[in-house]
């Protein structure tokens, strides 16, 4: 991170892991106005409630939320130029609707590497560590898990800080 | 952890990962009367073999156990008060049993974290750390892991020292 | 490590977390002579032809490659014997392929141990860390995890080093 704040930290974890949280706290530390980009597709009613009233809690908490399921790099660098601070909740999530969309993965993750490479603002990036069960039986699911790994390591070799969340609880990866 | 080695140790780790083993050591080294606490529900005669088999073996290393496969939180208050080293083998197997009897999670979780702040001792519990993997297809799964994250979250909050067991050897999460 | 830069180092990580480019990466460094251990039983002919590209792109790169699906206490003698440096890629394949080809396993992973703990050379072991997600509702899935828990253990317990790779990034987990 540079003196003014600025850098990239990718916030890695498990399961309600308390990832999202902690990197809430990250941002709300760097100060300055917080936009909260939610890559969840809204998929049914249910959902979208849900989704209503999470913004709404965020909103109480001075977030303003961006909803971007797919063109994640052009809010980065929109957003980031504006010199706000940016979370990303969450990378995983992106991925899999690029998965479902039949997008070219490869291209995806170049691009959205560059965009998280060239902004020049406070970037926390939220993403799921999946890679540490059994070979999966569904061959989808080990293409997905195979492509997750690959993108959680081309972010983690751009970012200044990577935190693997453990039980709520930070582990310095990469960084400071 | 107070001076006279009182404190609250989680011991996290996967499947096979020697957390047990790393947690019996914490707990021999801590010196006076050892309980352990066994929290699997015998429910077969096999297993019942296996636990006397394992309670025998502990007994002769100067362990005392007690199977207490629900109501974690009486045991810890009256064990802990009496200055005894508590061991509490596992967690997770405590959560399963009161999510197959169909207990409130949420009173429970909030009832063994309340018991596991007030309860004077030296405590050390085992915990499975079980999101790493990718989001498992049984929806009992996936709510099993969703209450093992929280149940991990909230203690670790609480204790003194975290430490993620990989192949038998310590991680500090959390502590000295 | 010793002065000479002998030494054992576990190389763990899940799918797609940069393990086997981790171990590259250390063997380089070490100098010397390389040779590549692939325990991948080849099984059809997809695979022959990745496993043929893989070894030319490694000879590029100045790797000797063996492959060696079941006796690695044998090519561990040998060729550290010959004071070359090894990598094993991986431990969990050479598992699977005894597990297959139904081994006594605690008579190999013995064996394995002790082939591990004599030989004289530069040795990077990469396995798979597969027990953090939750229990495989596979009988087999089970059996394999915890064999893979237990093996892990026992390496670990004999090596220098043991690093866990998450997202690229290296975690010490025992060693320098």
């Amino acid at each position: 991170m540079t003196q003014d704040g600025a850098g990239v930290t990718l916030v890695l974890g498990g399961a309600r892991s308390g990832k999202s949280r902690y990197a809430e706290a990250l941002c709300r530390e760097a100060g300055g106005e917080r936009v909260y980009v939610a890559t969840a597709e809204v998929r049914d009613e249910e959902m979208r409630e849900r989704v209503a009233r999470h913004k709404a809690e965020r909103a109480g908490d001075g977030w303003r939320t961006i909803e971007e399921a797919m063109d994640l790099s052009a809010v980065l660098i929109r957003e980031a130029a504006a010199h706000r601070v940016l979370l990303v909740d969450c990378l995983t999530l992106w991925l899999t609707n690029h998965l479902l969309a039949g997008s070219s993965i490869e291209k995806e993750i170049d691009a959205l590497v560059e965009a998280v490479s060239v902004q020049p603002g406070r970037l926390v990036l939220v993403a799921n560590e999946v890679g540490f069960g059994i070979v999966p039986e569904n061959r989808l699911a080990r293409q997905f898990r195979d492509h997750a790994g690959r993108l959680n390591q081309r972010i983690a070799a751009s970012a200044d800080e990577v935190t693997l969340v453990v039980a709520g609880l930070p582990v310095t990866v990469k960084g400071r």
